[in-house]
């Protein structure tokens, strides 16, 4: 259907040409959608139409009711704040009073001198000023210096055409920042639950708050439960200075204030704010400008497994210290309290995954150590054999994991000793052959007992084989060399090593000198010799003590 | 300054007023950021130039080459989908050839029956469609139902002032809508971390995929170790049928796809689809039309206290099944990558806390249970009295946190033992006096073991106590009344009762009824009354069962 069959009813004469030229190069302008292009092409026709060589386009933010250069020698500034004083400005009275305005000499203006281009362009005559309107409001301003022609009413129509997109790019400008920020949230809150490490939390938090707020550092302040004082325990600025000592009274202070109210609290202005509590700059040398401080405040956390909930708490109070570009804003606070409120919750589960394993081991270790204490001679045994043992592996480079199984398994090595008789294992003087060899059943009972628990699966070698020999010769079963686990070979000789140095009913503790000697004498038929060269270099570098030593 | 001063230089003459005029007018009508009312303001003022009384207005997406009708009958429509055979329909030419067209006998075109609007105007006899366009490229059209006049410059030079304008307000609707969902998403998260209960995280993680993703429904399913199956193990849109009878083979159905390729996967039209696997519908009722399917995928751990890392790990898979408008795009994607990466990732930490609880739990039992077992007749006996216990802390409505104490230090009330030499701990006999006295130790003798253990401090009343009676006639300390705790009176009751149903040396065990009637008999002298109500309660309930009932 070509367009010629529509009957053209137009009651106006048609667009001159002059001006349809204008409004096509307008269109043309304002297809883009970048408000750094856009601003920039909008300059670069101001400047053609006045015949001017240069000029510089402004964002008004109404909300701070600051300008900010945006477009300076032709490209786009990133957040150049440029604050002015309303009243006299050349700028500034748009801001009350949009017009287009002309200052033919404008070196003579009161204003010039608080114009923030009066230092670059120093040579200017001339000035004209151009607001973009949207709604009677201004949204930008278009400075001209020296145009050679005014051609006024094009000028208006120019502004007119292109206020509106101006307006729309900026806000999608932000939208879009807005979007980058929370899309690193996003991904900076998937790094947090990623550990369960409570330091290494509270070091990605800080970086990550300085980073996201845009700001110079950040501090992180955690509330001691005693004296419920707010102890500084990291700062992104401080690489020397030790920071825990450095303590704020309950309520003091700008992050006391976002602590005890549990509120964010903004200021711009931090030497003249009444709540800055100075003490801290003066230990730091930092010099705080301006602050956004929030809580750090957990969310109630559902435990399952019929262990009902943990409450939600107000842990401490994150700061972002000096904002980079502009003062912090509304949004930088709603950011921040994400941010805290998630990463006070992931350490509330830090905080419940550290006291369930703590929970385990100390149990363990109380449990056997009670075992350990019916006879006088063995109290402590099991918790210095498991102390031996983890250097050992240590000292092999053996992997985290393996190391915890070394750790639990080593703890556990005597744990069958419970089910041997008490005459038997208080007796004081030598075994009789068949009380020794009721003794010998300790291995085997204790690997009974724990092999019943599913996830100690992987240390009951150590329990079952730490009296095993790489010549065989050991019990109860009598393995040869590899046939011993790894944790057998480890747990044997951190055993033997412990055994030797302990004083017994019938002779004195060796010294550890002299149980290393007969542990590398024994090496390769009895133990391992890369154990015992491990348990060597640990003592040589002081990483373990024997008993005397401990007790000396 | 006032303007007057401007030395005015216009070389062309003024714009005529009519084109002031709807210049003015269009200026006024692109003030509005909101694309809604822009498209509305836009179509209304088209029908007024051409004196029609009603027209609808189209958004184009060229990524997915849509008309989506946005303006019928003056009100915005959300995502109302319309797809068009881009050959024939007198709207979808425009977007091969922009160009404002008039069919003055609408009916008769062929492509009529093809655009969207045919059913609702049936009455119209002409249509005038105006596109507009940025760079030459469509962005939007406007229908105009029998038009009375058709001002063609005007309309032109319209479209020419409003496209990039309403092009500005569509993207920035596009990314208010992508910035409300990363809103959301960080919301979801955050309660997705508020959990360390695994069942509640996966109901919540299906509900909100499907929430975010704007699909009917959600599916989730998990790696079955054994097999490398998938099975189904939630789904949203499933109240009533068992889901987990559901299993899909490894790398089968679309599912298989993404979890086996670790990438998400999009299919808009599932039914026609090779990968589809539809012995899922089949089996559910339900009919799945478009899918969105992506691999749950956790990140590696880091655990903190020498604990080492935690492997990354595929676990299952997320569908998002028939988006509700349009198709699912390459940002549901990422939506659902981001979300179901945090979710696995959380999972990670719900089942190492888990099992680190079950390791503390198991751990004890098993050192517990080989303490009873010294003694053949106390075997099994501390289970058992937790076991109780737990039923009367449950009868009595304490908090789940409370019941974890009660459970804990049940378990270890005789723990003590393990510093009561074997032949009084195992006598056959009766005890004389003074192996008794030694016997009545093994509450303090607990007590001191298992203070040690900081996190066990709140169980060990229920081991110091639970010999304690009301009338202060009990061991060791003597305590009165309320000055025994309630755990200790809850394990005093739960203790005797065990002691009194299990078989003794020197005579058979009570059954439960005798055994309650005793305990019935002496509440309030020896026992809490609540504690033994609560505990005949729980038996005649079928909570609890005593040792011969287990034994037959």
């Amino acid at each position: 259907m070509p367009p010629s069959d529509i009957s053209s009813a137009s009651a106006i004469s048609p667009l001159p040409a002059p001006w349809q030229d204008l409004f096509a190069r307008l269109n043309h302008v304002a297809a883009c959608y970048d408000a750094k292009v856009l601003l920039r092409d909008t300059l670069a026709l101001l400047c053609e139409l006045c015949g001017a060589e240069y000029g510089a386009m402004y964002e008004y933010r109404p909300e701070v009711q600051e300008v900010v250069c945006r477009i300076r020698h032709g490209t786009w500034c990133d957040d150049t704040k440029v604050c002015f004083p309303v009243e006299r400005s050349l700028l500034a009275e748009q801001a009350t009073s949009p017009q287009i305005r002309f200052f033919p000499n404008v070196r003579a203006e009161p204003g010039w001198k608080y114009t923030p281009d009066s230092d670059l362009h120093r040579e200017a005559k001339s000035l004209l000023v151009v607001p973009f309107t949207r709604n009677g409001k201004l949204v930008a301003v278009g400075e001209i210096f020296d145009p050679q022609e005014i051609p006024l009413e094009q000028i208006a129509f120019a502004s007119a055409r292109l206020s509106t997109e101006i307006h729309k790019a900026l806000l999608a400008l932000q939208s879009q920042r807005d979007n980058a920020r929370l899309q690193a949230l996003v991904a900076i809150i998937g790094e947090l639950n990623s550990t369960l490490d409570r330091d290494r939390l509270l070091r990605l938090l800080i970086n990550y708050a300085a980073e996201l707020l845009d700001a110079e550092a950040s501090s992180l302040f955690l509330i001691d439960e005693k004296t419920g004082e707010l102890v500084l325990h990291l700062a992104s600025n401080w690489q020397e200075v030790p920071v825990e000592k450095i303590r704020v009274p309950p309520g003091k202070g700008i992050i006391g204030e976002a602590v005890s109210k549990e509120e964010p609290i903004l200021v711009p202005q931090a030497d003249t704010d009444r709540r800055h509590y100075p003490k801290v700059d003066l230990k730091s040398g930092f010099v705080t400008r301006s602050v956004l401080a929030v809580p750090l405040r957990s969310q109630m956390l559902t435990l399952g497994q019929n262990m009902g909930q943990y409450k939600a708490r107000v842990i401490g109070g994150l700061e972002a210290l000096n904002k980079r570009h502009g003062n912090f804003t509304q949004q930088d606070a709603r950011m921040a309290i994400l941010l805290a409120g998630q990463a006070a919750t992931i350490l509330s589960v830090i905080d419940l995954y550290a006291d369930a394993n703590e929970l385990f081991l100390d149990a363990i270790q109380a449990l056997v150590a009670s075992i350990d204490a019916k006879d006088p001679y063995t109290e402590g045994h099991s918790r210095r054999v498991s102390e031996f043992s983890v250097a050992i592996a240590e000292e092999l480079g053996l992997p985290p994991a393996t190391i915890r199984q070394v750790r639990v398994g080593s703890l556990l090595h005597d744990v069958g000793k419970i089910g041997i008789p008490d005459n038997i294992l208080k007796k004081p003087g030598r075994l009789t052959k068949e009380e020794f060899a009721r003794m010998k059943e300790h291995p085997a009972i204790g690997g009974a007992i724990m092999r019943q628990v599913r996830l100690l699966e992987h240390t009951v070698p150590a329990i079952e084989e730490h009296h095993e020999r790489l010549d065989g010769k050991g019990y109860p079963r009598g393995l040869i060399g590899e046939q011993i686990s790894l944790l057998g070979r480890i747990v044997a000789v951190a055993d033997v090593f412990d055994a030797l140095t302990s004083d017994r009913p019938y002779r004195k503790g060796w010294r550890a000198e002299e149980a290393l000697a007969y542990l590398n004498e024994h090496a390769g038929t009895q133990f391992s010799a890369r154990c015992v060269r491990a348990l060597t270099r640990a003592y040589a570098t002081e990483k373990i003590r024997i008993q005397k030593e401990r007790d000396a």
